[in-house]
């Protein structure tokens, strides 16, 4: 089967399952559900509105809900969760990673989190609570425990042997982990090392030091990065006293990659990344008039400021037709660099030596693109109201708030970082205030001082 | 050395270096790059401006150019490329693998690549030429050449000898792949199967086929779907009679999937994902006057739909000074909506059955939150103007360009979709101009009608 038939396939059973739905037929959807990779049907799951998800959850094989739960988004999942008591929690997540099941803890409250925990057996509530000692957003959460360790020195044939003995290595694994007696990280052994070398090497002659352990504190930006930037398919983690405490492998910082970047792009709307686009209707009222009440306090302000020049527009009504192209303009060249800064800033590329070269680039952008865009708006205003100082205003109030554009947007991420707040998320309300407030009082102040 | 020692000495260098770059010490800038990873060399190159990139870059190892160039961004990279010569550019890239190689081949002119390919040896000229078939932005162009291939019915004893002969493996190897006499793909032979069966097992029965061969002609964007979705490390890349061409590796998915996130975040602001932040100030400035100009044109059709009414404005100009408001918290509302539409279907998450339950729901959620803010607004305005019917007029547009605005963030990104237009691209643009313009339209028609 080609993939396009695949996916053709793959969106037949979607539409097939919302139809079998719609009329209840239970059986039909349990078939379709069945034959769904638990990817498929987290991926079906998030694309159904909430009261239709409760709908078909039950229907889902038991065995098969914690690799489902494990999948979706924390907002859906946390909507799943709130029906299953702590057996049906417990039989959910008994197959499945320690790195899956503590995400899936992590979500439920204290008490139901330490009855599942104690019903689980001893060595598995003991890894388990080992990366639940560390904060989510860190190495040491992301991290999986089921790694598998090998003394230095020995030799690659005794390894062989101990694989075959070991049996089904747990998945992803692509290398083995160098340890001494005291548990501490020595090296990793590739297992493309253990099947291309001699034999009768010892592990210490054939393991790597290429990839540094990486400590359990790390934040998970940092460990997106390492990996990104070495092209890494997993890494030992280590305590602070370099011991070896699991590993964590690139389907894991493929999910911090994702988050990361649409973190930016959902915080500059107000919203989380965590944001379910089919939350039910209450949920998202309230979420998002947070946001729409903070920027109306800057629109308030903006509007202050319009209102501080009431006698002039009252005299030359064009002034509030054209008022917005100032205000629009320097809100569009502002949020184009606010985004390229931001962009930057979560790449980690700027530092204290570029910073200055590139406020000095944006004041220049800002500038030539607001004297370009001056002339040609000037000339329009010409045209259009027969009044050639009226376009010299609006041509000075645009170089002016394009140029104030270009530096704000530079200058408040890098001031909301230094002071710890999140660029992302507060950055394009600040910068519209800005934008808006320069604008208003450059066009309208210019107009009052050289026209009315 | 722990991560946040390293973490503060990479800093440290490339402050080091900007300083020892500004004193022009070529021999403490030669010594301080040697210490880099080509991934921390092309990571300082992206941070530095153009000109004293052109700096650094002769005084790079020739023989980590290649590897360089294959960490940093398009944009970036041509600009290095454009002083070297083909004898450069050879010696560059014979040590990467192909799909780096054609990465790099890609942004030259068809002369200048042509000559490159010309002066390889004739097996790994006709490697890339396999890869250059394909489009950049296909499972061909991904793929990497360089797979292990091995017979189904030899025993896993013969494959580890004839891997050992083999000698190295070509990096992020976690899989053979299985293929018949005619080189059609068959199955995976996992690594860890290897070392974990009895040796004495064949291939055949060793092998899984849990993961589907990827078409050479599927879209990366499908291709980071399924890697995501199944979390896998490495697949088989086929044509269309299921021969096997090569394999895709995540390390290279990775670089899909953040440029796919990136490229919502930066479309929604005009900009394009390869943007380099320290692009000259000419290019800068020419690449985002487009979108100035875009804009310019909404915005003057904004005003003049202000200009519609400008004798009401003469008479009440408190409508000029709150008309701002009605017109950006349509834009705020529209913009959330219009965000989380185009992240779910990035997502692949709707389809026509949850499209026009999304429609709804937005709807709701746009009306609701008009309300509310509706009367907070027309209290404020009440308050501050003295004048009970402007209040009710302001809360009226209010209501009305939220709910607009909600439908408007659903609908507009479907459409354009549609008709083969990335949403992501011009969706913002259209949203501001239908906000803006039923926000001045409803506040000022409705003063025209009640009030003046």
């Amino acid at each position: 089967m080609s993939e396009l038939d695949q996916h053709r396939s793959l969106n037949h059973s979607l539409n097939a399952f919302s139809e079998a739905l719609k009329s209840g037929r239970f059986v039909r959807m349990r078939r379709l559900l069945a034959s769904l990779h638990p990817a498929e049907t987290a991926h079906l799951l998030e694309s159904l509105p909430p009261k239709e998800r409760l709908v078909c959850w039950p229907i889902i094989n038991p065995e098969l809900r914690g690799e489902v739960l494990s999948y979706v988004g924390d907002d859906v999942r946390t909507g799943l969760m709130t029906g299953m008591d702590t057996a049906d929690l417990l039989s959910a997540t008994e197959d499945l990673d320690t790195d899956d099941v503590v995400d899936i803890l992590q979500d439920l409250p204290g008490h139901v989190m330490q009855e599942v925990l104690r019903a689980m057996n001893s060595q598995r509530r003991r890894r388990i609570e080992a990366i639940l000692a560390y904060e989510e957003d860190t190495a040491g959460g992301l991290m999986n425990t089921d790694v598998v360790t090998v003394r230095s020195d020995i030799t690659l044939e005794v390894v062989l042997r101990y694989l075959r003995k070991y049996g089904e290595l747990p998945e992803n694994t692509d290398s083995l982990y160098v340890v001494d007696h005291q548990d501490k990280y020595l090296g990793t052994l590739r297992l493309s090392q253990v099947v291309s070398r001699s034999r009768s090497l010892t592990v210490r002659e054939a393991m790597s030091h290429q990839v540094d352990p990486i400590p359990a504190n790390m934040s998970d930006h940092d460990v997106a990065h390492r990996f990104e930037k070495h092209d890494l398919i997993s890494a030992p983690v280590v305590d602070k006293d370099n011991h070896l405490l699991g590993r964590i492998t690139i389907d894991d910082v493929v999910d911090v990659i994702r988050d990361e970047a649409e973190h930016s792009l959902l915080s500059m709307a107000g919203l989380s990344e965590d944001e379910d686009t089919f939350a039910p209707v209450k949920k998202s009222i309230h979420r998002r008039s947070v946001w729409l009440g903070i920027n109306l306090l800057t629109a308030f302000l903006a509007a202050w400021v319009i209102g501080l020049f009431d006698t002039t527009i009252e005299k030359l009504v064009a002034l509030a037709v054209l008022m917005p192209i100032v205000a629009s303009m320097g809100g569009i060249a502002g949020s184009q660099t606010l985004t390229l800064v931001i962009r930057s800033m979560a790449l980690d590329q700027l530092n204290d030596k570029n910073q200055r070269w590139l406020l000095r680039k944006e004041f220049l952008v800002g500038m030539a693109n607001g004297v370009i865009w001056a002339i040609a708006i000037a000339f329009v205003t010409y045209l259009w109201f027969g009044n050639f100082l009226l376009g010299i205003m609006i041509g000075a109030a645009i170089i002016v708030n394009m140029t104030a554009a270009a530096v704000a947007g530079v200058m408040i991420p890098l001031g909301l970082k230094r002071i710890g707040i999140d660029p992302a998320l507060s950055g394009s309300v600040l910068l519209t205030t800005v934008t808006d407030v320069v604008g208003f009082m450059a066009f309208l102040g210019f107009a009052t001082l050289f026209i009315v």
